[in-house]
């Protein structure tokens, strides 16, 4: 089996991504939520159709679009119509199927209008530009750690092919989800991210009172709740979509 | 006193910035050295003078440029010839004199020469993009927080205008650089800074035995180093150069 579909090293990639989603969430907390940047009317961009955070989006994907970040499996743009490289094209490992499965809308929606409300603080404070660069950074690791679930569908299907053959071939998605789901990988993964966001997001003040440094930067429980609601199902969506598309 | 220039608010920004220059080099620890996106020749970039990772930080200025990101009294580019921002200019809160201080291509050099061959593996794992990707990060964020020196300073000058004027007119660096220096500050910000290395850089991992979770992303000496050898002397560099060159 190829190296990057070994369970074990994918689940070792996902783990690592937790810091870059955590660290990503702790930064873009210190700023409210700034609605006005999220709406096509908020922040009018010349010549440009869209919010704010699209335009630094879109122009953030036009420029790592250059150097070929899309060719690479584990990447999706947010948006069509990128340049092309402008680096010779480099052989990859392309250890899955092709597929043009990218549910980068769904998780900017939900980001935006789940994610973000309940993470920062109603309100405005002109951060815009410093919120929108982090909602870059958050949305490029959400949406990478989502598609992941390419690998950890092709990974799961090689190791019990006949089965996820029958299931496809008779489209019982249902049946596929119920495969595909560990409910005991589930619970330690939600309660590790909780754990991290403790850590990640504790305030650290040498001057105040032991008890002062518990105050946290993001709350842990919240950041479970991501994952449980979001994270972990649409990572599912994207399997099953997978299997689905993959065929035999 | 403008709220800005209240030394108190800036002790706040300024470790506040912590947080976001350690997770940029947690982040960035991930990957191996990866020299090769650091010279001109390594990477040879179509109709582009320098280096892999020049690239994506002046492409990176060039789209945080036209949203102003440089005409806010706190950001500093690393390259000229930045494009007019696409947005009608702000009047911003300009609380510090304007001048032309900028260390950027001395905090580069320092960052890839000093700090990078520190803290990542030796070698090459192939991971240029994101490898540049967190280098951009933690390069506006070391040079935020250097030349938030700008604030320092004029916070310390109206503090003791007479004293400063004075050492001013007799060009004496030696003795301004004196007079900014709190060495108690410092001992407590290269502890602090060591502490959140160690908590921010902590391995989480549920299933293993508590002293192997003791394991580090990155080494918090390494932090007090940074902090102790680089960041600290430069944001001091620049509250004497801005000291002198506001003059009176």
């Amino acid at each position: 089996m190829h190296p990057n579909l070994k369970l074990e090293n994918i689940r070792n990639v996902l783990i690592r991504q937790e810091e870059t989603i955590i660290f990503a969430l702790v930064e873009r907390a210190q700023f409210k939520q700034n609605e006005i940047i999220y709406s096509s009317a908020g922040i009018p961009i010349p010549d440009f159709d869209g919010s704010f955070v699209d335009y630094i989006l879109r122009g953030t994907e036009v420029l790592h679009a250059t150097i070929r970040r899309y060719t690479s499996p584990d990447e999706h743009p947010f948006f069509k119509d990128l340049p092309d490289p402008v680096l010779p094209a480099e052989a990859y490992d392309y250890p899955i199927k092709k597929t043009d499965i990218n549910i980068n809308n769904h998780i900017k929606d939900i980001y935006i209008n789940k994610i973000l409300t309940a993470m920062c603080v109603a309100g405005d404070d002109g951060q815009y530009g410093s919120s929108a660069i982090c909602d870059v950074a958050a949305l490029q690791a959400l949406s990478k750690r989502i598609h992941y679930g390419k690998f950890v569908a092709e990974s799961k299907f090689l190791s019990d092919k006949e089965t996820y053959l029958s299931l496809i071939k008779a489209k019982d998605k249902a049946a596929i989800r119920e495969k595909i789901t560990n409910k005991n990988v589930e619970k330690r993964l939600i309660k590790r991210v909780a754990l991290k966001a403790a850590t990640y997001g504790k305030e650290i003040d040498l001057t105040a009172p032991e008890q002062e440094n518990q105050k946290q930067k993001i709350c842990p429980q919240l950041v479970a709740d991501i994952y449980e609601k979001w994270l972990i199902p649409l990572t599912k969506d994207v399997e099953v979509d997978y299997l689905m598309a993959r065929g035999c």
